[in-house]
């Protein structure tokens, strides 16, 4: 098998895709981004999906990851048990084609803990190989936050937190639906959210203080997107900092949710680096490349 | 205004109207129920909406209570600040029409905490009237849990809790949806996720192990309604027992609801007595009528 001449990296979620035209020497040359995420695919529609991306950016093997290798995905590619690192991602590869291979994801049992991932991994692993993050703890925000603990080069468990889904349901069906139509920012009001979060509990109460505090004139309409986030992602923090932390803590992902998450962090008096997911995608996915080719 | 030969109670919330002829004696002599709650009826159509009720019930003064005080409503009835009884409710009636009269909602400010009710405050108050609730504590489920403590026959603060709101948009709309669609029963499963979720907080990141337990094996898919169920409702007792308690806990409502509430209060080792939230309805509007006429 060839991969040595490059190959198409493919990071295939639920609402979107983003392929990569990966070259020899491990340099992206060429990409593109659409809304053909996994549900967007008919049953039966991938291998005309895939073909389209090989018409637009070479042909070339693929080495895909995230939804698609999930059972509403090509071809599922069954999860790998933490502790796992690049190795055991790149022996669990399944092959949909022969030059089409899929990343699996990873779970997580410990007690009555339950818990999985699918696409993080190749960004939180990349991360690590591009010595950007060594031990501790990292946050991956996105629909669902995953607060992962690395050690030795694998992630050794992990814990999902639904804040970024949520805060989408409480926006587009719910009471507080009209007031959540704006603009998120981390200001002062996101801040003092987040910092009643991190030190209290109790969020399904305090997410309707949203409504009753602007119908009693405490607060502004308008301060009310941030001030939810706020709650939401102080919640988070607070789940997250109960698990085996370090000095510093990374935060993996789009900048316009690592800034959100960095700045709550910081209220919790923690420090935070904030990593391009996409940089870190590129590297654990040309990291697992490698591997197929070794 | 001649009440004494009846009136014709409501309980007219966003989604549903319930209406019931009161005789001279204070006994309910009939009733309806539909689907022209609040939000089903345009601007300018409550006239049309009530003589409806008049034309089913009969041509008598009418007392109506929840939503239709609130600005979508009829006409803005302005929440009484609590403290609140039966007295200052009655003092704070707005009257649409001459023989048509609206009950306040009630408001709460502490500190930084504002929360607001509607609907709830006369069934409340009603349990305290009949003599089935004394002082302390009180759970009213719905789409708004309240948590409300009564002093002195006031409601004298409360704090809402969106956890049936919160189980509608998990069942609606997320990705626990399919998991969510079968009945949720105050079985062991429920105790079990009640019982967690009382004793460890972390709703947001618990409910996304809904989906991974089943994932991995660990849980029945048919268990997943009644595991999230307890996880919202035991979220929802740890948040209402962190109030000022007694060592009775009544809960108010339908009876589908108040027995999920009864048994999770129990796995906190507390006692709940489940009362009838449209008998104490009864008993709440009857008394403010009678102010009426005072």
């Amino acid at each position: 098998m060839d991969w040595s001449d490059g190959f198409i990296a493919g990071d295939w979620g639920t609402t979107n895709r983003r392929a990569y035209r990966i070259d020899a020497s491990g340099k992206c040359v060429d990409e593109f981004e659409d809304n053909k995420g996994v549900l967007a695919v008919a049953a039966g529609g991938f291998p005309a999906a895939v073909a389209e991306i090989r018409q637009r950016l070479g042909d070339l093997p693929l080495l895909l990851a995230g939804m698609i290798g999930s059972n509403r995905g090509w071809k599922e590619a069954p999860y790998v048990a933490a502790p796992a690192g690049l190795d055991e991602l790149a022996k669990g590869l399944v092959w949909a084609g022969k030059r089409e291979a899929i990343v699996p994801g990873v779970s997580y049992l410990k007690n009555h803990r339950a818990d999985v991932m699918r696409g993080e991994e190749v960004q939180l692993l990349g991360a690590v190989a591009s010595g950007q993050v060594g031990e501790g703890l990292v946050s991956h925000p996105g629909t669902h936050n995953k607060w992962v603990t690395l050690r030795d080069g694998k992630i050794t468990g992990f814990r999902t937190v639904m804040t970024g889904e949520l805060f989408g349901l409480l926006k587009e069906h719910s009471i507080l639906s009209d007031l959540l139509q704006g603009p998120v920012e981390p200001n002062d009001i996101f801040k003092e959210a987040a910092r009643f979060a991190i030190f209290h509990e109790a969020l399904p109460a305090e997410l309707f203080t949203v409504r009753a505090r602007v119908l009693l004139g405490q607060a502004k309409a308008e301060d009310a997107p941030s001030y939810a986030s706020g709650l939401l992602i102080g919640t988070d923090v607070r789940i997250g900092l109960s698990l085996p932390t370090s000095a510093q803590i990374a935060v993996v992902g789009r900048p316009e949710l690592t800034r959100l998450y960095a700045a709550a962090i910081a209220e919790a008096r923690r420090d935070a680096v904030e990593l391009d997911g996409e940089q870190c995608f590129l590297a654990g996915i040309h990291e697992i490349a490698k591997r197929i080719e070794a």
